[in-house]
């Protein structure tokens, strides 16, 4: 029997084994389960988290798991692998948003990106010049133009056009490479905590007829019984969730995607009651459909129609872990998920009120959005280690070039800021350019922080376009725009450009920021002013009149030029008529500009000089007076600014001494003038920059 | 012959099973070689990255293991496992380094914290100020005296008294609670990019005779060949870092680690050449012995004697991955470490030179250190989800309150306020409190960052101790620090405590900062001022010596006064006389304070009248001048500050009208006065704040 005896129980041995292996695998499959056992009791075990098996069936409880048994399987893709992120961004604010996201992601991200961006005109300018210039290894973005695609969704009827954005995730199979196989498709409100390629990993878990990787909706919208009549789109239980999507594209074109969608479109959509759309009000508010994008788009959306297929086609779905898309809807059931899971991966804003949500949690979640939103970009410039991911060929050259500056150069400082490529953010608040006019004239400007206050003054006293360049961190970014939403003045008015260059050394790069203020002036004509200085209320009236009068359109270059006062008081009503200005002037209450300080002007910037776009003084006056405005050292929001002078280009050729004196005009003229402000300095180092204005 | 082969066929099955699962539990324990397969050819591989399987024998090379059959094992501790950190802190300067590496511990951490912390005097008043008011769900904080643990370290030799704390991670068995079994010990110069319950979860590997889990040394230091009569002190190999130690307490106590540690040390010792001291000053370079703590200690460390003892007894240590404490030295061999792992988890700056070290990659472990040094601290306040940690006292109670609040209180934003506990870092940079003198004053005052450049002149013009409080962001406090060792002036002075009260909220909490300030002054009185006034150069000792002549010191409370003027020119010649200044005031250059502004003061904060320790103005003064010191709408580094007028107590009860006209007193006398700069305010609403000077 001993020669029977011993294979026997290598068998058993064997079968045990099979079981250890098994249930290592069931559970390790579990991706966030592990430490389900630590909750309480009668906690919402696995069913708002679907665990994901590598065979894809849904297994029975797993019951008693414990710590040494239940180890979890957490692959991650190799190395080097390339993933693959797709959104749908369109306009001013989603850009911002597309921004944090992408903040967030590269904060944890160890592999190579790809960024497939499908985006409206003004999108593709934001995020083109922000990728330009932030210059992150290992990251490529591809946009797709959003115009092109819409005919394929603009059938389904929307209440708000912006809707057919969302419903652009619907058409991404045909939209992106054909080589493209897999893809994690994003809304633009949500946030990572951790790293994408886990995320990624999960493709290993498809079967072979799964497409398509959702977490399930985590309120109760599609199932239908919230209120009397309350008819949703058909879906499976609760229905998934489309801020987080897996899709594998192959296997979607191989099966006729477009098909599958359009018809089972076509046909609910023929079964809809009238009531529903009415319904998508509520709906959006608790997080079920209509608000995919977050756009508030009350009709149709991608993932109305994405579960009404899978309702039909219950196997094309992987379920994923719930923490994957941690939804904060207003009446969300996300508690169930986040309260038991070890880790949050992906947090989504899918409540029309974004941060302001009632939770009695958002405090916790608020703090890691804030993360990402207030996040030094310039310090996800970092490389991948390992990975062969070439830098962007500027990159590269300046990376050589300031290889080549020596630590001994007493310039070092300057020279390193010169080579300095800052992140840009045009147009960081929706914008409208206005409307082309052939005497236009845009007032260019750049501040920082602590000439914020300027702007609503600037407002009162400029009527026209504005282009705006603003040197802020990332944190101070989102206080602008508070700033804004805050004050009536500045957010009535969409005619002024603000653009961002984000601070990076200790020197202010005052000709950078004036080179991106103006390269995104609309207008045939510039009006570069400081921010420190009031143009009269007239000033933008009379420089169009003036350069019709003067016929500058026909080719003539010339560089008109303001006069510009000063006054020390803290109150201070500002003159509306050169008579009064002279009054003031005769009161002492006013100054001809730095008349009485002792500063010389040493490095006129003739900028304005070389510009295209020439700025104007009305040649009616005889001898126009010039006026030398010398920035005192800047009072910027870090005063640890060590010199302020700004980088000036190298061909400052116009002397001080070449400047005129100003000739008054005669009393009673319309002449426009500038004031400006006093800036605040005693005792300090004389360090300024010049322009002739 | 059937029922023979199927068991037979059966037992291979096993023994393939145990092969596999063998193989799995091999490969798995290999914690960060998962990825290796992808590095290129000929790399480091696995000798610098030991790896740890769980019975604590490092295994043979495993060659081809690959993707699908080499899965990491990933245990993490329990969910709410309480998690215990060590470390030992002295100083100012290391006090700001602790804390960078706490935030990031909690930026990434998921359980329950608590720091045990070995202090001076010095950190733990810092320390314990910062935790009371960071106010961090589930961290306790246990404070150690360094002073008591000295005589157990101190017959070591040391060429610098600081060395000593270095020392002190030799007596943690002993220093820390008896029933405490295991603890994570920590440098303070390294930063977290993972979770720390990671590194706990490595407390599993540990066989029953391991005790202590460190990571094998990056640099060559301990192999003695560097230079002609380079002898280190014993180590096994390449020797261990002791930047991250797990140290099992509970094992090293019942084998009598203060015995072998003794006897280590004083063994080594007795055979130390006379050389080797000197070595140390090279070996601190090279990141070997001799700088454990980072504070330029050059004798023995604690690293040496820790090594002496796993050479003598080398079943003692458990190697971790090397990714667990990456050693950014100058000639560190890290990057075989980085460079293949997928992953970082620990950084340890351990040359002297910190940040400035020569490393190719050092920009990109700089950006990682800077993000947590600049990390906003507020939005670590974040709860732990599902773990029973009651917040502090203090916190619950102002959640009450706060709870409390009417969102319709048109008021809301300055009750939230009132209730806001800011987080406060007490003396900020190194500072020398003055020797105490009966008679002596110390300079109130605060600011924010668009202040900063009041400091230096403040200092010439004040020789005495001074208390700043200074309302920043976390990234703003990095920039004052530059500020103030960019300055020769500022850097001189070892008599001003600076003190941050870090940002929340968008209001100016004025009489928070000045009561912070307040607080922290050491002399029995006080010279309350604004941060825009400078004193006359005469000031500190014309008021020690009026102290002293008026016998404020017998009990007799008093309030003196000192008259205030203002200028609005850029540049101005400080007067040094009251005939000077009388001439000044003649010609227009000066005026009294605020009387050329029509502005009325309308809350005067008596806030001085109430303090026990009252500022002074000389009684010789028949009718002493009072002065109204009225501040402008505050000029914060963000103008964002809807109204900056501070909280003011509700105790205002002194009226502007009470206040007496000042009275000239005869030209020629040296009656001390301040100066004040001119804020720039323009069209702005009359917000602020007064107080009687």
């Amino acid at each position: 029997m001993l020669p029977r005896g011993r294979p026997r129980a290598l068998g058993a041995a064997a079968l045990l084994l099979v079981l250890i292996l098994i249930g290592f695998f069931l559970f390790g499959g579990d991706l966030e389960c592990e430490r389900r056992e630590q909750g309480g009791p009668g906690s919402f075990r696995c069913s708002l988290t679907p665990r994901v098996p590598p065979d894809g069936d849904l297994p029975a409880d797993h019951g008693g798991c414990n710590r040494s048994d239940c180890v979890p399987l957490r692959p991650l893709p190799p190395k080097c692998e390339l993933l693959h992120v797709a959104m749908v961004c369109a306009g001013h604010n989603t850009s911002r948003d597309v921004i944090t996201l992408v903040k967030s992601m590269l904060f944890f991200r160890k592999n190579p990106l790809h960024l497939h961006l499908v985006t409206d005109a003004v999108a593709r300018n934001i995020l083109e010049t922000l990728f330009h210039t932030w210059m992150v290894p290992a990251v490529r973005v591809s946009f797709y133009d959003a115009e092109e695609l819409k005919p394929q969704v603009s059938w389904i009827p929307n209440k708000h056009y912006s809707g057919l954005y969302g419903l652009m995730k619907l058409v991404l199979p045909g939209a992106l490479p054909p080589a493209l196989a897999r893809v994690i498709v994003l809304d633009t409100d949500v946030t990572f905590a951790s790293d994408i390629a886990e995320l990624w990993a999960l493709f290993a878990y498809f079967s072979d007829e799964q497409v398509i990787g959702l977490v399930e909706n985590q309120s109760d919208w599609y199932l239908g019984n919230l209120w009397r009549n309350h008819r949703p789109w058909p879906a499976l239980g609760r229905g998934f969730n489309t801020g987080v999507i897996l899709l594998r594209l192959d296997r979607l074109r191989q099966a006729g995607w477009e098909q599958m969608w359009k018809l089972t479109a076509t046909q609910e959509l023929l079964t809809l009651p009238a009531t529903s759309l009415a319904d998508q009000v509520w709906g959006s508010l608790l997080g079920g459909g209509g608000q995919a994008q977050g756009q508030g788009e009350m009709a149709v959306s991608a993932q109305d129609i994405f579960n009404a297929i899978i309702k039909r086609h219950p196997g094309l779905v992987l379920p994923l872990p719930c923490i994957w898309n941690v939804q904060l809807s207003d009446h969300t059931l996300a508690e169930r998920c986040y309260s038991e899971a070890a880790d949050l991966k992906v947090i989504h804003w899918n409540s029309p009120k974004k941060l302001r949500v009632k939770n009695k949690h958002v405090e916790f979640f608020r703090n890691l959005h804030l993360t990402f939103l207030e996040y030094n970009g310039n310090l996800l410039r970092r490389e991948l280690f390992g990975c062969p991911s070439p830098p962007p060929p500027e990159a590269e050259q300046l990376q050589r070039a300031l290889a080549h500056l020596s630590e001994e150069d007493t310039c070092l400082e300057f020279r390193q800021q010169q080579l300095t490529v800052h992140r840009v953010h045009i147009t960081f608040l929706p914008h409208e350019p206005p409307p082309p006019r052939p005497h236009d004239v845009t007032l260019v400007a750049q501040l920082s922080m602590d000439r914020l206050q300027m702007l609503e003054a600037l407002c009162r006293h400029w009527p026209g376009p504005m282009s705006l360049a603003l040197y802020l961190t990332d944190a101070e970014a989102q206080q602008f725009l508070h700033f804004v939403e805050a004050s009536a003045v500045l957010s009535a008015r969409q005619d002024v450009a603000y653009h961002v260059v984000y601070r990076e050394g200790s020197l202010y790069p005052i000709n950078q920021l004036r080179n991106v203020a103006m390269a995104q002036a609309l207008t045939p004509y510039v009006f570069l002013s400081d921010i420190d200085l009031l143009p009269s209320y007239s000033l933008y009236d009379y420089l169009r009149a003036s350069i019709e009068q003067l016929e500058l359109g026909s080719g003539r270059k010339a560089a008109l030029v303001v006069p510009a006062f000063e006054t020390l008081h803290y109150h201070f009503t500002f003159p509306n008529s050169k008579a009064e200005l002279l009054a003031l002037l005769d009161a002492g209450s006013l100054y001809t500009f730095r008349s009485m300080s002792s500063w010389c002007c040493q490095r006129p910037s003739p900028s304005i000089c070389h510009t295209p776009q020439a700025p104007t003084s009305p040649a009616s006056v005889p001898d126009p007076p010039i006026v030398i405005a010398c920035r005192s050292s800047r009072m910027s929001s870090t005063r640890t600014y060590p010199a302020t002078m700004g980088l000036l280009p190298s061909n400052t050729s116009l002397p001080c001494s070449s400047l005129r004196h100003p000739k008054a005009e005669p009393a009673g003229g319309t002449l426009p003038f500038a004031l400006a402000h006093t800036p605040q300095t005693l005792e300090q180092p004389c360090h300024f920059s010049c322009s002739v204005i």
